[in-house]
């Protein structure tokens, strides 16, 4: 029998998928949230860089394979409850970072506002997504 | 009809809930994840205080009911595909703020060590659980 996997101390959900936070190193801003399945997880740490699973594309999904907006990973955290994964992570390919497909650099950029109880974007596109892309 | 509400521009997923991050107001720590249903976000926005739903528990969580470990909730945000919420929070109670139930600054305690290919609980506990939860 294999030895205890660090693998196997995630709780991966019913898809086999744990949740996933991207935060940049240095600013400590939360870039964007994803899902990772086992070979995500064990590829991200073998190569320092983050793989995610895109649940729509039902594949891997190497951060910024068609953007270039790859994500060096220099710490990875699990949850409490071992079903939540935390990056710390450099976005690279433009500065400042942009890791939403939106041209944005975080994928957070809609505001709940009270007055108006509407959502608004109060964040600027950096670059745009046509010329991300192509 | 109704307007267009704010808590329908959100994708609850099948089970009508929505994931979110909880982040520190200043350090930028995220704090913890969890999440909520759309009576959850509702009195969130209208308490300045953050109410998760419990899955385990089936009922709305308001964090800190029994801990007092309150979050305050400075900044509700939405993301690009709308189906994940961060908080900017100032977790209440103790100095510094504790938002695990481990005691702990944040769930995010266990790291990944490539060198033991293990989690390793890096964080301190402030303060001993059996002395939060009486």
């Amino acid at each position: 029998m294999d030895p205890m996997n660090w693998l196997d101390e995630v709780k991966w959900d019913a898809q086999g998928l744990v949740p996933v936070i991207a935060q940049e190193q240095g600013s400590n801003d939360v870039l964007m949230f994803a899902w990772m399945n086992r070979e995500a997880l064990q590829k991200t740490a073998e190569l320092g860089r983050a793989v995610y699973y895109s649940r729509s594309r039902q594949r891997l999904w190497f951060k910024g394979e068609e953007s270039g907006h790859v994500q060096t990973v220099h710490d990875i955290r699990l949850d409490c409850d071992n079903d939540v994964v935390l990056l710390k992570v450099t976005q690279q390919g433009h500065e400042p970072g942009i890791a939403c497909h939106t041209g944005r650099h975080s994928c957070f950029f809609q505001q709940y506002d009270a007055d108006k109880a509407g959502w608004t974007a109060v964040d600027p596109v950096l670059k745009a997504p046509e010329s991300i892309y192509k």
